[in-house]
Formats: structure tokens, C-alpha cells, sequence
């Protein structure tokens, strides 16, 4: 189940870095290689932090959710490409669920509590932001509208202490990643912000 | 006659990162540091990708390509460097040494053949990125009045399959980088590119 | 001591991350982001290339620098907040105190010299160019009106020098590290400029 919530992070980001493409009038090549990029970037520097070889140059099933996410949007009519939404909507999901695949995995191989939750916000914001900065755009990240770290860092924080307590598995997974995606819609939804 | 077509590699991408730099009104200081990411960055991301010590890092002669190129860059006179096309024609060059590099590198270092194509690409793409990234401009890569990263992309496949069949060594190797260089410029020549 | 002069460091440079997140309208979330990126992302990419888990992920107590950067920022007046030379003067420090840690650490980890002033530089230039890049602006690196990479340069080379004739310890590293902000801090002030 690790890895299905793993391949459905990279899709789910992948989408909206081969949306962000298409929108960005990028070629099919580009809009694959801004999907990728969006998708593996945050499991690759984890996995550099943690000084495994990336899971993405390891496995190749790890190719195909970038390759199924650049065969929707190509086959997408023209006016829904143009939308922002979708790219915030599945952009969303993958932060759910990467930031805590990212602390699980953290954990797993043995990082303090403090590091691994770190290490979850980072696997969570890592894909787009990378995707953001090759596109030559101000980051979602940093958009004051809305909170995009702190779901993430809510996420991570939840499965560190979980992990501490003993309490794991892929339903808490699961809730956790779901409750990091309703918070980052909400927070679209209502313009809830930081204070700046 | 592998490090002869890395630092080769390495000397035409860090032309096109100091010519860049010399455009964009960068100093010579600069111009040396964009040469020198431009022209190392690749490698030193598939070498981490690899878990080895950057070879940028660990052999100084690597650092000699950039200051060569800086030196040509700085002696050209003023209107040379503003042309857009030599840095076109060298970030040509090193995308074919270094997608045929980066690939035989990694099937050295015993990855599958999906990942050695993979990091044929991000070796012979990731030092124009970073360049391009660092320089505040949109991506070559993604420019999608041409082909790129496709050319790219078919010269890491074909030395990942002639490796699988035994065919190695350096006139294959170069070949392959002439093919992938043949079919940049013609397809800044001709225009040629992927479907939108 | 090297542990006080790496989280001065960091403190310095995420002052100048948050400082200018500020500036650009981040949120407190984001200006904590900045920060940690600035302060911690030249000390990371340094032990990704050393092959060591980095010590930002390893030791919390590098964490409290970026805390402590992003209270002091969040507390200053308003029209403080807004001007541009307290950035210039923290990422100074920074990168005094980043090329003479980055260069001893590459030293202790067995790297000959070219390659431990080449991480000196790298460590010293990293953060302040991860924080231009994701903040979407043209690299204060690339500024040709002042001198930003020859002080570093030059710290990291002293550094290695001194290290191979059997010189160190804390007033030389503390001293060379004074030298670089001074020539940094002079540059800006009268103009200093390599020829373009």
C-alpha cells in the first residue's frame, strides 16, 4: 500500500506540472518532463537526504503515473487545460499524500522525530516548488492568499507523533493524508492565510 | 576517452553558460560560476543520483573546461557575444556528449536500463536547467519551438539498448553524440517540434 | 566552536531568506520557509556532495536558527522590514562564516584542496542562491555592480592554504571570515567590481 500511495502522489502532482504545461503552451515532450519533474522531484531529494538511490531511478513503475498524467492532459479538450483550478486541485493531493509517505519513509529508516517530519514537509513541497521554479514563476509555496506549508507541516507533525505513540498503518496514513488535502482546499475555498 | 568526451562535454556547456552570462551583463566572476554550473551541474547530479563522490568534486581537471571557456568567452569581441546562436550550437554539443555519458555512466555503475536512459536525459538536460534556472529565463528545454529533450532522450535509449546487446566502446559512444547534436540544430534549422 | 560558526551562519542567511520574504509579502509561514531554505540549503547541498546525511536533517538544534531569524523579523516595524541593505549585510555574514565552515568541513572529510575551496565557495554561494532562485529574482551572485563570489573565493582558498601548511583552528577561521564580510561589505560600499 506504501507504493500505491506513492504512485498516486506522483500522479496526482504530475498532473498539475503536465496542466501548468499545457497552460504554459510547452510541447507534449515538455509537458512529460514538467510532470516528471513535479512528480519525482520530492521522493528524489528525500530519498538523497537519506542516501538511498531514488526510488524513481530504482524502479521504473515509477515512470508510468507521469506518462498516464501527460496522456490525460494531452487528450484533455483545449478550454479545461486552460483552467487554474485543476492544477491547485491535484496539486493538493499530492501534498497529502507526499508529506506523509515522505515521513513515513523518513521514519522507517531510522531519522529523530524532528527530522523526519522535516523530511516530510520537504518530500510534500519539494515537487512543486521545483516544478514552479523551472516554469520561472513565483512558487504556490510562498502564495501569502492561501496556506500551503502549513498543511503539510500539520501532516508530517501528526505522523511523527503517531509513529511515536506506536500508532501506524495505511488507514492513519490514509486519514492523515486526506485531512492535509481538505485543509489546503479549505484554505483555497475560504482564503485562509498566516498572519503576515 | 570517456573522461576525454565528459570534459568535452563539459567545456561546450560551460561556452553556452559564459557566453549567457556575458549577454546578460554578468561580470567575469559570473560569467566562470554560470560556465561552471552550467557545464558540472549535470554530472554532479547523476553522480549523486549514483551515491558517488561528484567527479566535479573529486578531480580537479574538471574545473579547467570552464576556465578555457571563460577565457574564450572574455577575449571574443563584444558583439560576438551577443549572438543567440553559439549558445544554441555549444548547449547542443554537450546535450549530445552528455546524454551519452550519463547513460554509459550509469549502465557502469549497474542500473536497469530504464533508469540508465533516465539519467542519460537528466545528465545531458539537468546543466541547461540549472543554467537556465539560475539566469532567471525560460528554460531552453521547454521552448517548444524545437526539439530538445527528444533528441536527448533517443541518444540515452540507443546506448542503453546497444549496451544491452554488447555493443559498447568510444566510436559507438560518439556516433550516438553526433546523431543526438545533428538533430538539435536541425531542428532549430527546420523548426521541427512535438505536437502541442 | 565550528558548530557556533555554522548556526551563526545559518542564522545570518535565514535573516536575509525571511527578511526578504518579507519584503515580497510573504506570510510567516512562508518567511520561516525562505529563512530555512537560505540558512540551511548551502550546509545541505555540501553534505549531499560529501555523501553524509546533511546536518540540518540530522541535529535539530539547527532548526532554532530559522525559528529565532523569523521572530526577530515578525517583531521589527514595519518600514524596517522594507529596506534592502539589512538583507545585503546578514547575507554577508552568512557567506563569511558558510565558505571558511563549508571549506574545514570539506577538509575534515579527506577532500584535497581544489575540491574543498570549490565546496567552500559552493557552501558560501548555495543558500543565498537558493533563496534568489525560488524567490524568482536575478541572483544577487550575478550582480555585476559589486563583488559577491571573489570574497568567498578567496576565504575558501585561504582556508585550504593555511590548512595544508598545518594552521587552525577558531581565531583563523574566525579571522579569514571577518576578512570576506569586510571585502563583501567594502565592495557594496564603493562599488568594487570585477571587469565584465
Amino acid at each position: 500500500m506504501a507504493l500505491v500511495f506513492d504512485l498516486l502522489g506522483v500522479f496526482f502532482f504530475a498532473l498539475s506540472g503536465s496542466l501548468l504545461a499545457a497552460r504554459r503552451g510547452f510541447d507534449i515532450v515538455g509537458s512529460l518532463l514538467l510532470g516528471s519533474l513535479t512528480g519525482l522531484g520530492g521522493g528524489v531529494v528525500r530519498d538523497i537526504v537519506l542516501g538511498v538511490t531514488p526510488t524513481a531511478f530504482d524502479d521504473p513503475v515509477y515512470l508510468l503515473p507521469p506518462l498516464a498524467a501527460v496522456v490525460v492532459v494531452y487528450f484533455l479538450h483545449g478550454p479545461v487545460r486552460r483552467f487554474r483550478r485543476p492544477i491547485l486541485v491535484f496539486d493538493a493531493a499530492g501534498l497529502g499524500l507526499f508529506c506523509t509517505t515522505g515521513a513515513v519513509t523518513a521514519l522507517e529508516h531510522g531519522m529523530n522525530p524532528v527530522a523526519a517530519a522535516l523530511l516530510g514537509l520537504t518530500t510534500g513541497v519539494g515537487g512543486g516548488l521545483l516544478r514552479d521554479v523551472v516554469a520561472n514563476r513565483d512558487p504556490q509555496l510562498f502564495d501569502p492568499g492561501d496556506l500551503y506549508a502549513l498543511p503539510a507541516m500539520l501532516g508530517a507533525a501528526l505522523i511523527t507523533a503517531f509513529w511515536a505513540v506506536g500508532w501506524r498503518g495505511v488507514w492513519l496514513e490514509a486519514a492523515v493524508a486526506a485531512l492535509v488535502f481538505a485543509l489546503r482546499i479549505l484554505s483555497l475555498r475560504f482564503h485562509w492565510h498566516a498572519p503576515h
